[in-house]
């Protein structure tokens, strides 16, 4: 028996684009699109709406700011029930970029938000709304948050913000079962106007079983990725999410299709997945950033080492 | 606050030689050894200790036989707490091989039954702890237990049994969660007298999150190997449950190091992970043994058509 309210996000483009500047040919997009559309998934996240005068179009591919022309050449003569999305990050967007909801091609924007800065992530939200968009919050970085701070957010956010679903988000892979039940609940306890999501990286392997825990606590959205494709240690793998859910609209088969023909090869030229030294900033609770330096480095395998400088900062 | 009861198994050598015929080389397994040492980890569990009437030693490694010499080869001169363990499959093992615990290296034997072999199993368990063994049943293939035929295993196991522990073990890494949360707690039910331990199979990324599920619900023996070394999608990584566990006893910079100067080459040379066809066998709750052929041949990315296969086997 499905829940049908459950929603299923894929933000492989979206998250993705961390690794390789968002720089995705329109070819490639465009086969994600179809076989995400061809699966019965809700949602697909395209990129970034970044303002040009903040980040440069010679620096970056163009899903880091979604202009709906470029929109339009991914999903234009493909058949499909599935709603576009963008993220936009709070002091990176600018407002009047974007249109109407009527006149874009996209139907959802998601403001990515610290605990600290959720007045302005509410700002842009009530503004976003206001223009006939599905809006959601994610709340980054949510395994630092202190408890009291988290509540008064989650209180302000109940009272104050248009948004449908707020979004727990482990930006550092770091929660596990107890920890993601906790928080659910306790998003759930105060939203009670609003649906609660559930975004995991997958540093320690957990990021499909705390999707999974975060449904069981009453978590309707979902976010996923086609093989886990993603910053770092990547997502949870939206061919699991599809294995696991039982709402026969989903076929996990064009999925299965887009690994095979597009994902593998892709392999071979990004780096995403279990890999030690995002285990261990995982383990440790911080950011990848450092993770994803020694990579890049002569040093990408020495583990040890570099365990002991992240856990050698200590200071009272 | 740690649990001090949780004994941690580490079971590369022996589910990661299901992989490569049990052919291991001594330094290797010496390396493994020092850094479990070091680690702090329970126990070692080293192969099978299989009779050499039924399978050849010029077909398989020596760790497909454990013989006490070879393991005498791999521990000499190496300062350990950490217990050797081997494997026994019922009807493969000759118990007049297995001498008196006071005259082996060997501290622990697990058997490896299914369901209805149950009787054998405890016939064998009995006999190696009359010997003076510590002694387990690892229950196989637990995802495809009838409930009533799992209720009557378990009581016999409770009467009838002189194992220590119990385990559960997920062959097909086709448990979630909330399957592992009803069987760890059916078993911590009925064995009253005995511990239960988990042994998972990480073919849905789901090995590390079930096994701490299996530790919420009190089994205080887990299994884990390292980078998740183990047949098929292999198991629960053991630097993950180093990285969980609280006890000051456990160090996870020697498997760190392991990883390092050791598996990173052994991956470029043997399969084991999360690979889409043995997703696909856990999804559906199958022996990855298709897959496994499916990776040798020349259709190994062909993954849509392997799913159809498997689905398609429907009998009424």
């Amino acid at each position: 028996m499905f829940r049908e309210k459950i929603k299923v996000l894929d933000c492989t483009i979206r998250d993705g684009g961390l690794i390789n500047g968002h720089d995705f040919d329109i070819r490639f997009v465009r086969e994600v699109y179809k076989a995400l559309s061809e699966a019965g998934i809700d949602y697909m996240e395209i990129g970034y709406k970044n303002s040009k005068r903040l980040f440069s179009p010679k620096e970056y591919g163009k899903w880091k700011f979604c202009e709906d022309e470029d929109i339009k050449r991914v999903i234009d003569g493909i058949e499909s029930k599935t709603k576009i999305a963008v993220m936009v990050d709070v002091d990176r967007v600018d407002v009047d970029d974007v249109l109407p909801r009527k006149d874009s091609p996209v139907a959802m924007i998601r403001v990515a938000s610290y605990v600290k800065d959720i007045d302005k992530a509410i700002y842009l939200v009530n503004h976003f709304a206001d223009k006939g968009y599905e809006t959601t919050v994610n709340i980054m970085a949510i395994s630092r948050a202190l408890d009291n701070e988290l509540t008064e957010c989650l209180d302000q956010l109940e009272k104050e913000c248009k948004a449908g679903v707020i979004y727990i988000v482990d930006s550092f892979g770091a929660l596990y079962q107890e920890t993601t039940e906790f928080l659910v609940k306790k998003a759930k306890s105060i939203l009670k106007s609003k649906e609660v999501g559930m975004h995991a990286h997958n540093n320690q392997q957990l990021a499909f079983g705390n999707t999974i825990e975060a449904i069981i606590h009453n978590a309707n959205y979902v976010d996923g990725t086609v093989y886990g494709l993603g910053r770092a240690a990547g997502n949870c793998p939206l061919e699991l999410i599809l294995g696991f859910l039982k709402n026969p609209k989903f076929d996990i088969r064009p999925v299965l299709d887009l690994i095979s023909k597009e994902f593998i090869t892709l392999r071979e030229k990004m780096e995403w997945g279990y890999i030690i030294p995002y285990a261990i900033t995982g383990i440790l609770d911080e950011h990848p950033r450092a993770a994803m330096a020694l990579r890049n480095s002569a040093k990408k395998e020495n583990y040890r080492e570099f365990y002991d400088s992240l856990v050698g900062e200590v200071e009272e």
